[in-house]
């Protein structure tokens, strides 16, 4: 990865607001910035500082190519107060959504000369749009958890409850070469399918049960995300149309995706396929999110959504429908936004 | 769990700053104070407020008794907002240490007549004295961590790798029925073992390794964490007099740990030793912590402490020695505080 490329793109980002340097706090911002995986925060700067403790001294000096490495025996705010000293800034910008209030008090309490100004998103922003090594693992997770779900999928037999199931798929991945899996497996059986995020339960499958699978994989740091919804045995009434409703919805989802297209316009897409099936009110949650480092952020798709799609975006596409006292239905992909259309990056079969 | 004697009594403690109310945003504590598992924020106030989203609400309602639940399409900030609105609340407390300056920002801005107030560590001070019904599930991680352990031992030869080795030990805990683990396990062999926190790689173990295993597992969200040091083979050059003397560190800090007694001068009781066979240099961290619902949490026993331990607390006591180019050694194991002295939860073998 291109790590003094992404400082010095967020360098330029920050030369907007006239800001020589960044408080980094947010952890997967500190990775992103430096490919350091331990515990710290870097300040962004012309010489960024990459302020850690003696637990990861080693680890910093080897992963944070072109950083310096501060581990003094004090707090990683405390010491990224004490490069900002150093360095004399007399302006620095800081991450609103991961620097808590206490953090703030004492950075600005010990900085009472420096200008200290909230810069939201500006890391975000970057990481919105995927390099090809970051899309090339995160589709590498999307293989992984394909291959790991068709080995559960002849193992989804009444009596094998939900969390026997979960650790078998999770058992998969790693024997696969995964770092693990990027968030608790959901393996949502009958009632529980109704649930939009079910946690795992002891209950065993039983005939006639829906189950929801959401699934992900983890590897190099970056996360996949799908869902496939299955039946053991004879499915309930009903379920033939209404799956049918959710799969039309999410091509019709899938049809939307293009750069330049907004995120509220791709849900709308889909919800309209499902609020015409009667079923728009059992949608409750939005269409899909992004998917990187983190197993959702930005960009989102949904009716709230102020984002526009751009080539090197990847997303879900999720639509969903729960019905208290019949069962879920959830279908998820994972996509890359590309110049023209879009490419999917999960492949396991669907019902 | 007495959910709602944590909540009075987290009430009672708001009463000394005049606070009829507190925004609760750290994660675990909406879990300590209700119950309930899934992502929200609360309302701790007369009429508690779980403010979470569709996806939870089947679920909050279920595991939050007492309290109501607002689920409605904004995020959770936007309902913690209008839950205080609607109470019509003058004066609320908030957590300075996981509210976010972007949040308290957006707080602050929608409540011009209300007065925030940032009251820190209030739900902290509560978890730090464990009730019975904690403490049984703290010993059943620790019980299942040390059976995993045993198992893992008769694999550590040469050609296996860190990586394995960590997974087979995940693999036996869940067998076993634990959770998880309470955090990524470090399996450090051989030069890695002088990195107080390495990562897991793929280096095979060999013939007169130093093997670091700081392992730990989860049981009804509560954590372990326990440390070995074991040799492949032969082990090198004056192990057994380094590993006498972090052994010896150990016992001395255990005999420190009392009800009263600081964090600093448990700290102490350890540090002398290693100082005294000139390894104090080489002891560069603090000596314990407490551990709970997080595998890291207060009190901590370290020079810069400024707690007391209580009757109740739950701590590490784990001096170590790095050593680069030769290898470290860390012995670790698991207290609870009691009126006299201190039991071990942990009880692994030790060489």
């Amino acid at each position: 990865m291109d790590y003094a490329g992404r400082r010095a793109r967020a360098l330029q980002a920050l030369a907007g607001p006239d800001l020589p340097a960044l408080l980094v706090t947010h952890p997967l911002h500190v990775r992103y910035l430096t490919g350091f995986t331990g515990e710290g925060f870097l300040l962004l700067a012309e010489t960024p500082v990459l302020c850690t403790d003696r637990r990861f001294e080693v680890e910093a000096r080897e992963q944070a190519a072109g950083c310096q490495v501060s581990a003094p025996e004090m707090s990683h705010v405390q010491s990224l107060i004490a490069a900002v000293q150093e360095a004399a800034l007399p302006r620095v910008g800081f991450e609103p959504d991961s620097l808590t209030w206490a953090q703030h008090t004492r950075v600005a309490e010990a900085l009472p000369e420096a200008e200290l100004v909230a810069v939201p998103r500006v890391i975000e922003a970057l990481r919105l749009c995927k390099e090809p090594e970051e899309i090339a693992l995160i589709a590498q997770a999307a293989a992984l958890a394909d291959r790991a779900l068709e080995e559960l999928l002849p193992a989804l037999a009444p009596g094998r409850t939900e969390k026997q199931l979960a650790w078998q798929f999770t058992q998969s991945l790693l024997e696969a070469g995964a770092e693990g899996v990027s968030f608790a497996p959901i393996v949502a059986g009958g009632p529980h399918s109704a649930l939009p995020h079910a946690a795992l339960t002891d209950r065993p499958l039983q005939n006639g049960d829906i189950v929801v699978l959401d699934l992900g994989a983890q590897v190099g740091g970056y996360c996949s995300d799908m869902t496939r919804t299955v039946v053991v045995g004879d499915p309930p009434g009903e379920f033939a149309e209404r799956y049918g409703a959710v799969r039309r919805a999410q091509e019709a989802g899938i049809a939307a995706l293009a750069a330049g297209r907004s995120g509220a316009k791709v849900d709308r897409a889909a919800r309209e396929v499902l609020e015409e099936a009667g079923l728009g009110e059992q949608f409750s949650h939005g269409l899909g999110h992004g998917v990187g480092l983190e197993v959702h952020e930005g960009p989102t798709l949904s009716r709230l959504s102020t984002a526009t799609l751009e080539a090197g975006n990847v997303v879900t596409v999720e639509p969903g429908i729960y019905l208290a006292g019949w069962g879920g239905i959830r279908i998820e992909d994972l996509f890359v936004i590309e110049e023209t259309g879009a490419r999917q990056l999960t492949a396991a079969p669907k019902l």
